[in-house]
């Protein structure tokens, strides 16, 4: 299956919700919530993009790294390449609508474990949700991560379990839906948690705890201070606070406070492998991809997910070449100029 | 009522004269004075959009401020959120023609009211216009500010006077008006004023008085030597004089030479309440907020006023959440990056 | 005569050869040369708009300055702005051809002295043209100045001694011509000059003499040396050498050098009264203006030229009220933010 | 034969591969591999134009270098301008395939040997195509210079012989080639070479080396270490790894650190005279240039790309004049602002 044949079909497929543009960079979009797009002006989806373009490699080829490996490990488990399916969800208010909420997760999970890579799956208010995304995880026979939303703690804890149940390796709180003022409709309150909060969630479970959507050191360090097991910098996809810088841009200062002490993984404008590769070279130790797998997923199914994650992987392979990296370790701010 | 249908009805009976575009930056209307736009080549009023536009927030999820509160106190009234609508006039020069502006101005007073903040009321070069925006001001049993144009004192005074009968809070003059010469015309000239000038008409009232049109720190503490009780950071819409910085961009060091000594409001491109955070982080008491009160009025009447004023409350309430305040006392420049 | 009749019409008569833009700024007729338009990229001429463009104004509204005096006096003349109208031509060749090169000039000359300043009139391959020119600036009983193409130093000479007879009150060698290798096709050779050979073209009149063409500080300072009277910093509206910096970004660098010593006019992108208030506050002692000036006598003969020395002068006016300059003299650094 | 008109044909000759823009800057053609354009999003390529484009110059005009020498030597041959037709290859690929690869190569090798500048011939996956290209060089009596792709070192060692025979004055390898995966479909694996692989390479032939493709200082380091007599900084046209900073960027630090030791060469979005003068002026000893030259061949054959250099040519020597520079060992970055 050829990629260019998969957006051809996304487009189609997503009924206008989400134009497959040539470069998907949040300015077509801009303001579409619900839609695919970053709220009010739109701009803290194009920081994401923009952050990440304005970094420039440096090309090296004169030294051995001839076929550099493109392997990682995270959580004990090995990946292909350092990148996950970010969770993303809504296929009816979000994506038009013509598939259902399970066609959808099932080829991004079955399509990334093709791939070598691992799914995460997200939740919503609505209750049925986070089972059928579950449900998805199991039928694959499938590994992957939940992420819950920031729910009263006792709501969340219930849902770890359920997470737990269905065989998750990790589980974490995507803790920047706290402003979604929308989901307290639903009676369903979510907010900013303190670190004596999240201490809680932390120690509710042994598998490792993720706190995704973090934007400044201060909020890193304080992850750190909580025991989770990772952060994710994260700007939720531009789809919640305009106007926040985009994550390429934030990401170093963060990398550098609190690396080593807490895996660092990084979310927002990914689009190719040499995106991929800027993100490690600007601090992550992995890198979550959004939109481009609901692309993937509605233009190819799980072979179109599959297709994708190929691509970004000879990407990357080729950029490691390149840039002169043998293996994932030794990709550095060296080779960004 | 839905804002998105304000709008829709704000673009028809605008008549063109502003197109309602998806973002109010000033570009498509540049030059258009008479009309909605900034004067010349435009770019004071764009410049205004931009300095915002440039300012990036920190995005805050581990705190406490579960349920913050928006409201304050100005003059001794308070407010829901720290907002109130700027002075605009000329339904029929600038605004197409279709209402009158009684109209528009009842309808802007009701739905301030409604909506939990206050109106400021303008002055032209037509001697009925003042006294016709008072009435409507009184019939709404109204509170508001009446500003004035920068005549010859004496002028002033009796306007000053007038505005006092009408029982409005606090009075001032739009000083940056100076340069119109066009008013000139009209026989009643306007121009600068020293500090020697407005002592005497600070000493005219015991209401507070506020001198609009600050764009530096030397007026800003020229201002504080007259004994003026606030100062308004504006450059008039961009209306009065091309190529001036954008009021975000001189804010900060304005609040800094003169804050605590004098009430700091800044006027000029706020559009939403992630604005309105911008500007209050910016060193700001208060905003006043122009353009997007006339696309209410005019396409929704006072209850399009109201639900302008809303949005823009939700906004900034979901935004204080996300960066952590959780009063406006609370906002400062650490939640911009 | 209103100004936007005056571009309306210019638009028409100038038969596509410029378009008359809302902005003139160089980037529709890019490369057009023959036409109205920068050489090559046309990066030279736009580079002009947008260096003015980036300088921003500071407003300042408390002060006495209420009715500024815009009038300046050069080489011994009284002007009630401080600009010219720079030596333009080529009816045929760059501006469509409708009237005849006697014509246009003929309405330059007598719309700058009904509008109380002075036009430059200038010189080309052919050998009618210059003495046309002076002939015409004769007939209005006309003063004004000549600036001729930097041939051999004789047949400038003899060209000096023309205008001389003409009556002009000062004379110049736009010595950035230098380049324009055409002019060679035609058996008359241009080029750069030696400060020898300049002092020699100095010492051949008794008249003040202009060396149009200076970009840097150091031909600056050689100017000085030379003896000449006026350096006109100028990149040749962009029509001789392409990627030239924009003469307000090498401004106050060569007027910071040599003011003083030297009268600094500044020529290049200035369209508005708020432009020529920049040049002065950037250091030059007065502003040439170029294209304007082909549309103003295109689209209304010698009225459309009053009609937009009376616009700017307008303009000047109340942006030194706006930005408290008493007179021309009191313009400076300090309103430029 | 007139320039546009070449452009003009060169449009419908190249069937839509190329639209021959009236700027080439990659913008168009973005991602158009196979084509004409950058990858992945062009950016690299765009890059080169930005970078030059972002240079300007200081002009000056009173000085004596009236008759400007544009000639230099390389590799002990005498150019009539510092400049060089860059190896661009494919023409069934990239270029539309009206003309045949040697159709198209034979008119690159006779245009530039008529106007006075050397050609380089590149080399392919396809085991015929160098041969052909040598073929060409030779039946024009032709010097000029092979680039060859970097395959296993034996491979390039067997091909070096080939141009040796076909009596070229130097040769090299495009080490840049090294990411394209595609080329190892054909079962002829590229890669980076460590400075031992490339001692090798110089210690095999008489010619002069050439190493194309370094866009680091270190790079450039190691070049000088292992003998090569010359690099070409470049990007590939920003068709190998999308993401690099432009030549033109890079060049100044570069040559800074081994101007003197290694002849340096610049190739990257040079499109004009003013821009050979710009990469001199950052430090190149000479410039390649790339898709003008298909554009000229498929525009008008070896005229076209006579009346290109002549263009250029003429370019250089004006702009020489205008920046005082007498031959090309004048001119250096005192010329840049």
């Amino acid at each position: 299956m050829d990629y260019k044949e998969v957006l051809k079909n996304a487009k189609q497929n997503l009924n206008g919700s989400c134009r497959v543009c040539q470069v998907c960079n949040g300015r077509v979009c801009a303001g579409e919530v619900p839609g695919m797009g970053g709220t009010g002006s739109g701009m803290a989806f194009t920081a994401n993009y923009e952050a990440l373009e304005k970094v420039k490699l440096n090309m090296r080829v004169i030294h051995d790294a001839k076929d550099p490996d493109t392997s990682i490990e995270i959580f004990g488990k090995k990946l292909r390449i350092p990148v996950m399916a970010a969770p993303v969800s809504g296929t009816t208010l979000n994506m038009g609508g013509k598939f259902s909420e399970s066609q959808y997760i099932s080829w991004v999970i079955k399509g990334c474990l093709d791939g070598g890579v691992y799914p995460i799956v997200g939740d919503t208010a609505v209750d049925a949700f986070l089972p059928t995304n579950l449900d998805e995880l199991k039928k694959s026979g499938g590994t992957g991560i939940a992420i819950i939303k920031p729910w009263e703690n006792k709501n969340i804890i219930n849902k770890i379990k359920m997470a737990e149940e269905a065989g998750v390796f990790a589980v974490g709180v995507d803790i920047d839906a706290a402003g979604l003022i929308t989901l307290a409709l639903f009676g369903k309150p979510v907010g900013p948690k303190t670190v004596e909060e999240i201490k809680e969630l932390v120690k509710s479970t042994k598998l490792p705890f993720i706190l995704k959507g973090v934007m400044t050191v201060d909020d890193a360090l304080l992850a750190v201070e909580t025991g989770a097991a990772a952060v994710v910098v994260s700007n939720h996809g531009g789809r919640v606070l305009d106007q926040t810088p985009g994550v390429a841009e934030v990401l170093p200062e963060i990398a550098k406070a609190v690396k080593g002490k807490i895996t660092v993984l990084a979310d927002g404008g990914v689009r190719t492998g040499v995106d991929v590769l800027k993100m490690l070279a600007l601090g992550a130790d992995g890198v979550l991809i959004g939109r481009p797998f609901v692309t993937a997923s509605f233009g190819g199914e799980s072979e179109g997910v599959k297709t994708y994650i190929d691509k970004i992987a000879a990407e990357l392979k080729s950029a490691m070449i390149l840039t002169g990296c043998k293996d994932i370790k030794s990709i550095n701010k060296d080779i960004i100029r």
